[in-house]
């Protein structure tokens, strides 16, 4: 995005700086929305025309990149977004905010303190497996095949005793959302560099002599750093789109805190028992 | 939502009670998410056969909700959400992230300290303007016609020396994005008893005396709060949807006041220029 | 305190206003803290004459009232912290530190999650119990004895099928810390009216028919609530000192999650296990 | 501190694992504080034994470390935390607590905001200085003087184009509360190598060529990292005992902000004006 310095000068501060204390310019710059009286404009465009024409998943991505998704990166944007969107009491964060919500605290402290359980192990491995695959890209980049860049990493982990990030999980063998979110890839032909070699370096993976007894299946992290990295996030913000994605079912979960719990109850996520509707599938008109 | 209770006892602790504190039951009971391994039913459905065929919008209805919205409803709930997903650095919530930003916190944290800025007056009035909203109606259901329900809601307020809630804005006089969203609610043909209210209040309230030096325009918290209480989410889940909605804008500040501004520095709202791109219109293939 | 307009006017601002948003003054003021090069005013005392001189716990009250305490009210106000500092495993908010800690989270992050448990049912009653006293008192000051004033407001929570705020305890039926800190306060001459109040509301507590059954034993909240009432704080504070007494308690738990348990595990408070030094008492040169 | 596995199985689960996903024992371990009816054991000391006869201070060093400090140690480590309290509204955590405030949310959703401001440019240079100093003396125990290791250390710093932790400051050239609390921890005969190494790397910082111009002088963190590190607190702790000192000054802020300040404002650090008590010195008896 080419970034333009405004020309109006109607909001500089002219007056002499109030203190000594501080060396900051007299003004600072954004480039994210530009507001006036009866006029808001997301990286330039009004508000008021994206509603309605763009989808909730392309505005975040307009809001995050700075210019529109064309339509399918737009739908496999908005793909990676619903994939995570809720994974019932298991993760800790969710558990810290239905802890919030027993106290009695208002969602937005419990949704604060889910986020806050964002931590490294948890959503933190977009990002950590978006630079691993840039690590091996830059490898193919130097004349390396896709294959000897995933072995030379994959050998590097097994080495250093740790698991490539992306690559496992705590409860599934075989993640239906990373897969969906590949297999997506492929058919919006959105499928580069960072796809290929996620999927190389799966094939690695599953090449190990002891696979079958520790499988490390591609994980929603992976797929989505895979994806992302292809539609050029910077690594950083791999995180942060698990965090936006995720918010609504903290939401979900400190407002059922909320209405079906006891206040200060001792909640152990072992023994929640699901009572929601029974497996479904979406009817014919929305396929 | 038919809430069943599930039949498999697979997860319930058959064990004795581990300690004497605490009176809980054995197990408990969640509505939202069911978790086996390699498989993630939301509400049901299998999360990887929503990805691809329903919006983050609606995706993020069916959790909140527990059931798919129609289409339309669908299409009018995603613009409530684009509405709000960002103000430029005007809100305190915006610079309470990014003063937790220049520190060098993770923009989870930066997230986080934002959404503790979503306080009783920024982005708490769409509760309380469902809530009001519901009274007007209780009236109407008495009896009452809409535009005496809304003279007499509206003097109360008067006379208790309060801004309805719902109404007036800091910055703008005629929010444009009110306006769009109510138009919307017409051409879906979503407006029900709450929009119809909504717009009886704005009419009484431009008829005051004093309207022209003192304007209360609709603003999107009260045509946020008039939607959703027509698609019949409860008054307390209206904040909580402004909550999900803004979190992009708040990644996008924290993300550039890491990347844009040295840290440590002292924020001042009041001097941000804008950079961004000029005022843009969407091509016609978006439109 | 007195709060006086400092003469000095080297850091007012004198330049016109930058932004024709906000009417906000071009200066706003600050009782608390003065910052100058190489000198820190806490309330007016150089922080470093204060070092070795005032307790922090008094210091703590310094910051909050604006005034030393005397000795005597610095003795029992750090009573009323140390008594708060720790709860165990048992409180959602020490477990929901802990479910952020274990996604490897850093200690503050684990700690703003636990502050933001501190809902209404948790370290609530302060400020509740607080106005209870004092509408208690306003009665006495209308001419009724302190046993007619608490047996009417014990009626009324009867009658409203409430607990007294200040009273109960989910674990304890006779809290040692409420006891010790009213003790104290009686031992120092610090026991005031709110003491009075909080002891006559006891005994009628202590008289119902159905007392044995259901105990509701002054608790810390409830002994906190009538010395700090003495003392003058205003009932918001109340809870504050609670937050403020308890974050120790909050990082010694983030601290031992991180280095004594596995990342991404499933917490349960009611299957922990103390394990630490068995009961002890403070050698003789400490009491 | 000896860990003793408690005698009692009481609060053992014995029952069957109630759920196939995760593989936590079936109890967990905690030796902070064991709670019981009516008993409130910190680290093994009744708590209510310890109101009244240990400092706050004392208590938290306890809570924090497992064991009692020396009344030495414990009048230096709550001099550190006097000496933390607060800095006023120039640092950016306090701004954010006030942002969160000005939105009309609780005290403790402010406080929350500020604690997660202390990122890594504010409060985290204790721990990184106890790091730096703990590199130094492992330079020592080689072989190598304190002076030839503080001397390596900077060069490598100036090399490196970065400030050394836990010198220089945005303000002062000449940190009050650094000197009065290394003067104490000489008073009080705890100056052991830590303070020694901080010592002989400030005066190698003085002899720099451009020290005139660009002072490093030993900043608070600097200070507290080395008698810290003397009293054999883990580096990761070193943050948490900034994060403990500073929550009063939050929770004085936001209790300022509230009371003196309209909601939704316009917050620039830069224009405050102290209007507290002048500057005043503490009473002879307090001496």
């Amino acid at each position: 995005m080419a970034v333009r310095r405004s020309t109006s000068r109607a909001t500089r501060r002219t007056g002499p700086k109030p203190s000594a204390i501080g060396t900051d310019e007299p003004t600072w710059h954004t480039a994210i929305t530009r507001i006036q009286p009866n006029e808001i404009l997301i990286r330039g465009y009004p508000v008021d025309e994206l509603m309605g024409r763009l989808s909730f998943a392309e505005s975040i991505y307009l809001t995050l990149r700075g210019e529109l998704p064309t339509p399918t990166i737009g739908k496999l944007f908005g793909a990676a977004l619903v994939a995570s969107i809720d994974h019932g009491v298991t993760p800790p964060s969710t558990i810290a905010a239905r802890n919030v919500a027993t106290t009695g605290a208002r969602i937005r402290a419990s949704v604060a303190a889910g986020v806050l359980g964002f931590g490294m192990y948890h959503g933190g491995d977009i990002e950590s497996c978006m630079r691993f695959l840039q690590d091996c890209l830059a490898r193919v980049r130097e004349g390396a095949t896709f294959r000897a860049a995933a072995e030379d990493a994959i050998r590097a982990c097994i080495d250093a005793a740790r698991r490539p990030p992306g690559f496992g999980h705590r409860i599934h063998t075989s993640d239906p959302r990373a897969a969906r979110l590949l297999q997506m890839a492929h058919e919006l032909e959105l499928d580069g560099e960072h796809v290929q070699m996620v999927r190389t370096i799966d094939r690695v993976v599953a090449a190990r002599p002891d696979a079958a007894e520790r499988p490390w299946p591609i994980n929603l992290d992976g797929a989505i750093a895979a994806v992302c990295g292809d539609m050029g996030f910077e690594p950083e913000l791999g995180n942060a789109l698990f965090l936006i994605a995720r918010v609504p079912g903290l939401v979900a979960h400190a407002n059922e805190e909320r209405s079906r719990q006891q206040p200060m109850r001792q909640i152990d996520p072992r023994t929640a028992v699901y009572d929601g509707p029974p497996p479904r599938r979406l009817p014919e008109t929305r396929k």
